[in-house]
């Protein structure tokens, strides 16, 4: 937690004092987190392999970051993991894996690193936040998502703990969460007004009724489509930064973009973030130098309908992750101090000039 | 006429009153317009069949509207319907099919319903509108259409009466529009000043004289890409109801929509509106809580290239109506009153606890 | 260059008036220049006769145009045309071929045209602009690409041409560019306050160096998402004609467009313009009524995956070219003084109206 601070202070510190950091390394810790036992499709479990064969580690290097790969962790399932409630799907397995998870992320940020969880599905958020708070409790999360994923264990409809994990992470919540066996490990680390989502265009009625009446800032599509995503971004940093800078936690489902541009996941819906939005999101973030653990999750490889469709989806994951961490669209901000100049006398050779 | 204008009276009273019906039993009839002698491609008068083939029935009872199904209309195409003036295509066939969808529309609001008109080609909005403002003569129109539909009989090139419904809708227009066979029953209904377009993309010169020459609410792409769809929707609501609230007929063309979204229409026009931009503009009606009657129109299941192409198409359209009665994407607005809360002692087996 | 004084005087003239040209005969120059030695692919040079299939001629025409075609010019290659400084590819070609370009498109505004360059790979823009400039020496630059090509010989990593033009015409990079063979013809005949660069995405270090050491104005897709495309033209027009109106160079790249938009291009990224942004864009600069030449370049036929994206990418770029002289999306601008009125008695035979 000291490390945490003292890294929080130093960017608060760079942050009041207006410094532009161009050429600031970062250390990168990815996780391989291939859980998949949240939802119900084969495949989600091949996220961590499918985002490093596109490319990943060799993107964030050529980026100038220090990459630490922990590799993948190994999530053993629980025996006789019966339905919780006749309804919650695998809860021994995901709460285990999800506390192993949380260790991992936890020792990877008190190292110094920035830590990349590589999904799986996303219940695995139950783990990274809670490993990341371990070591940051004032963090921010930005969730981008097309779903809310807040349903409790009694209000879900499909059992599937990847729509649900939010709603054990929220202290406010937790009179209307059952202990799941699995998840005694779990504590609450987030208010409500850590939290701003993104993306959401599917949402539930007792979601919907949760982030009413708990009071969560969320701008669904149509807030982007009304004020334009520029806006959201600013009323999203003042949301968590308002009063004063914090580490962020990006939670990212690849499934906030749009179906065309991201089809190979379980659960896509129409009418989502275009790619230069998803960017432009992004690097915002980056830009607030407060950027401290990234979840990308949902790339499910079996899910595309064509090679090109997984590599598509991949590709635009590592984009993703890739922008978090300082590439930009308008020029490598790589140290470049001054232009060559010719060697003088001309170094063309002038007999060679060409006359017409 | 009575029941429409206190239909109006109650929703006026609704919005004075900052009201927020967040569950509100919409009663909505179906009438299906196998219209298709308004233009040359054959298969438009498929288009009722394929927007019920897409679910539209069940989705509108998911949303807790009431759906009254009047089945499709029975268009018999009048024998020996020349050309009028060399050029007009089936004057008396789609003169006779608006006749009788103006009576069946005028019956349904009358009812109490809101009225949706599945298409068939444009042409019929001469029915559904001039049926709407029996009951509602002071609605106003919002036309969603890549294409202006205003050329009267002496300027069209193409003689296809789907391009010309508005010419003999407007009032100001009559000293140019000739009588035509089959057409003695209709009445102009609507002023310049009721009708917004969204979406223009191409307009043939006459009809940007009538546009320009008769002032013409209009927001082309170009305006939507000037001012965003958020601006364009404030100001179509108040150019029709600035002064006061009145009932709403939007008159939606699928080629609004970029082909690439709806491709399985006669005249698609590339650059049209997003999937966002239109289920935007749809929410933003639905919002006002006027809306009274909607055509679906020109969804062609026979110029897809594909399966794929027709159920996009139809899919698209069906979200439209569906919004338009209370779909949204911030989620489902049913009533949810209360978070189920845990039965005491905890409902989790506490010996089922995994530790490790 | 007194001719194209006279044209910006009488253009100023017009526009300090305030006046309104609905119906402006435009005079079009067409010069195909199949260039491809700037470059590494083949079929580039096939661009012009692309566009020229795809009815560029014919939709100049339809909008009023005058056109002259050049036809296209003959590039001979300069034999052993060995790399410069073991690196830069072709430049006595690439030099040769600019120059007759040059004297081509000078001749062209001399004589009173609008000059339309048909590509051919960028690096033509050395001969377009070098050309343009020799009759209009007050010119300003809109470089419409996903690139900034302006690495000079001495950062280049890829050794092309077609990524380095704007460093052989900017004044104030003169000491840092070598004379390359084939290349003393050329002046540099730009100053950093000339250009606005819209659409980049890929720019290398050595280039973002130059654009911000030389403060030269851009917008790349990251501000077209911050502004938005109606305030970033207005930036171009304030940037480049706030003190005085001049005649506008328009070098577009068509790889500014999306890769979905725009696929058979040499150096296609993600993240493009949208059709709308491009159309709106090119609709602004027509409406200044200042654009004197044009550049439209990478076009290359044998890089589409099918012809349909040819078709596509071709049939993109003759919209913009089209859209440089006047077609819009609101409706042709062509003469209509007068709707026609039926004559009397009513032109419809009475005894012919049905009656149900």
């Amino acid at each position: 937690m000291a490390l945490c601070r003292s890294f929080a202070r130093l960017l608060c510190k760079q942050a009041d004092a207006g410094l532009q950091l161009t050429k600031q390394a970062h250390s990168v810790a990815l996780v391989g987190a291939p859980l998949s036992r949240g939802q119900k499709r084969r495949g989600v479990d091949h996220g961590p392999a499918t985002l490093r064969a596109a490319g990943l580690v060799e993107r964030l290097a050529g980026l100038g970051c220090q990459v630490y790969d922990f590799g993948d962790l190994n999530f053993t399932q629980v025996p006789n993991d019966e339905l919780y409630n006749n309804l919650i799907l695998y809860p021994r397995s995901v709460g285990l894996a999800s506390q192993v998870l949380a260790d991992t992320v936890s020792r990877a940020v008190a190292a110094g690193h920035s830590c990349v969880t590589l999904g799986g599905d996303h219940s695995l958020a139950l783990g990274s936040v809670s490993g990341h708070a371990r070591q940051c409790p004032h963090l921010g999360v930005i969730w981008v998502d097309a779903h809310a994923d807040i349903n409790t264990p009694l209000t879900t409809q499909s059992g599937s703990l990847h729509g649900q994990p939010l709603s054990f992470l929220l202290r406010e919540l937790q009179d209307k969460v059952p202990q799941l066996p699995g998840f005694s490990w779990l504590k609450p680390c987030l208010s409500a007004s850590d939290i701003v989502y993104i993306g959401l265009r599917d949402v539930d009625p007792a979601e919907y009724y949760i982030l009413k009446n708990y009071d969560i800032q969320y701008f669904s599509m149509r807030d982007i489509d009304r004020l334009g995503i520029q806006k959201v971004m600013e009323r999203t940093f003042e949301q968590l930064m308002g009063r004063r800078q914090r580490p962020i936690h990006l939670s990212f489902d690849i499934d906030a973009f749009d179906p065309s541009l991201a089809p190979a996941t379980g659960t896509p819906v129409l009418g989502g973030l275009t790619y230069r939005e998803g960017m432009y999101l992004t690097e915002e973030i980056h830009n607030t130098g407060m950027l401290s653990a990234v979840d990308m999750v949902e790339v499910n490889p079996l899910l595309g309908a064509s090679p090109e469709e997984v590599n598509a989806t991949a590709s635009l994951a590592v984009d993703v992750i890739a922008t978090c961490f300082g590439q930009t669209r308008e020029g490598a901000h790589t140290a470049f101090d001054e232009l060559p100049t010719p060697s003088s006398p001309d170094e063309s050779d002038s007999e060679e000039q060409v006359r017409i």
